[in-house]
């Protein structure tokens, strides 16, 4: 069995796709595989990268791979979002650098789905991005769609959030502020030669000002356009600076270590959900809803009752 | 104990008030006073109304109630929605009309913020409608927000469902088409009045007729204008109509036993992660995350541990 993980450890890309095969699958054995696997995480520095769909994520996430394969140091890209060109509907110039990529033993890409587990789709990337880290990637990203709980439980895992965003999602940071924007670690905005950009720009400054004045990092908002390239550059270093003042001070290691109580505690949760869903298939529930019907029971009787058949 | 119950049964308003009252702050008792509750509830026809904040839900439920008061049926609201003039942000053509219902002493209106509880508000509005029931109002009325989880369950607690949208919100027509919209069995555009009401209107209607052709009940969409009171009684004579249809072949007694069996799943399901939570404030996570931070436990298993620890 811990064959599959020495080899994942060796870097062998069949393998470890075999691997996030069995975690989409929600495969029966994988636990026990990524008990194996978890001593061999967390010397990766993991990126979150989120933000609305067509936002130009997955051809930043491109030349942000590119930038750090040139500084030396291997990639592993994991795509949640669906509407990701990393999970097929790539435009043109997009599927081109990610061939170029590819083709780069240094990078190993995956995109993954929903299983339909509680909150399956959150854990499958949590656990898809140990793998890649087991295989020794240097460092692991994860492109989201920033929106919704899966969005909110991927910036839970990692280490840095990149939130990108674009001039024509103005009205959707309103939206933002109540939620990814403020676990932002750095704020991209992109297409940023569009006329319209520079209010959003000014805005989004001023809505992260504010919050940090006097703390140890302050937010920067990187103006890119991805398409040319253009502020690129900019993005890399605020993303390496952020890096280093995770570093210091161990600063990372205590966002990781309320990370893991956190994923912990959701973990149990759904987990006990997922164990009575399971008996309540072998239940037939129906011959309660008649007793209740009957009049015989009533409704909060019959689901103490069922509570406490659980609890035994 | 039984005293309470037996007051509110006789319609006493103040004991209807504090039963209500021990619901929303999660009194450990009032489940053995819910149970006491539940044989006297289902004769009501209940109304769940939904839709976007500043719709007008307000409006039109004190002309339903003024109508189905001049018809001689008795009228429970409970207003969930925290934006909603009952709770407090009332207009002045409002509160007279409130003010005129609650001197009626047919009428109960009340309504209920959130305890905290998982699934909290909801379960709330359910048990709140039960005591309302019970106090043998022949309608009961409950007001949601349109937005979010606590209104998907709100709906699938009601027997007739009317969705209130107004021409401003036209951009939200595509998001309630994923959700809300689907469950309307009567569709309110309000505002009605104003020019940009025509296009909302004919999508609406084109949105609503493809899927019910041959089907039994085909969803109207009423137009009302609440401020002057047209379409009101339109609006009245449709949910009569559909409370007589539902009526018709057990209809209802059938969609009142799908309800029962979804709800009595989602109170397990909160009941275990009350249960759960409630044990993992005991526990000192840290020390846990300690293990696994130094190695000594994985993730995998310490959730494992976790569950089995639950289990038994």
């Amino acid at each position: 069995m811990s064959d599959i993980v020495a080899r994942v450890r060796d870097g062998n890309i069949r393998s470890a796709g075999r691997l996030i095969s069995m975690i989409e699958a929600g495969d029966p054995s994988i636990e026990a595989l990524l008990s194996l696997i978890y001593p061999h995480t967390g010397k990766s520095f993991r990126i979150g990268v989120t933000g609305p769909p067509g936002a130009g994520k997955s051809t930043l996430i491109c030349e942000l791979a590119g930038a750090y394969l040139a500084s030396g140091r291997s990639v592993g890209i994991i795509a949640v979002d669906i509407t990701s060109p990393f999970t097929g509907g790539a435009l043109l110039g997009d599927r081109i650098r990610m061939q170029e990529l590819t083709r780069d033993d240094r990078v190993f890409i995956r995109s993954i789905g929903n299983d339909g587990r509680p909150g399956g789709l959150s854990r499958s990337a949590q656990d898809a991005m140990r793998v890649l880290e087991a295989m020794g990637k240097g460092v692991v990203i994860v492109e989201t769609a920033g929106v919704g709980q899966t969005d909110v439980d991927v910036v839970d895992s990692v280490d840095a959030v990149v939130l990108v965003t674009v001039p024509e999602a103005g009205d959707e940071v309103q939206a933002l502020k109540a939620g990814i924007l403020e676990a932002a670690d750095v704020i991209v905005l992109n297409k940023a030669d569009r006329p319209e950009a520079d209010g959003l720009g000014t805005e989004l400054q001023e809505l992260v000002t504010g919050d940090y004045v006097g703390a140890g990092w302050q937010v920067p908002v990187i103006r890119t356009a991805a398409s040319t390239g253009d502020g690129v550059d900019k993005l890399c270093e605020a993303i390496n600076a952020y890096e280093t003042y995770a570093k210091e001070e161990n600063r990372l290691g205590a966002r990781r270590k309320l990370q893991l109580e956190k994923e912990m505690r959701t973990r149990l949760r759904e987990k006990m959900i997922a164990t009575v869903d399971h008996s309540l298939d072998r239940i037939d529930l129906s011959e309660v809803v008649n007793l209740v019907n009957k009049g015989e029971k009533d409704l909060y009787e019959v689901v103490k009752d069922l509570v406490n058949f659980h609890k035994s």
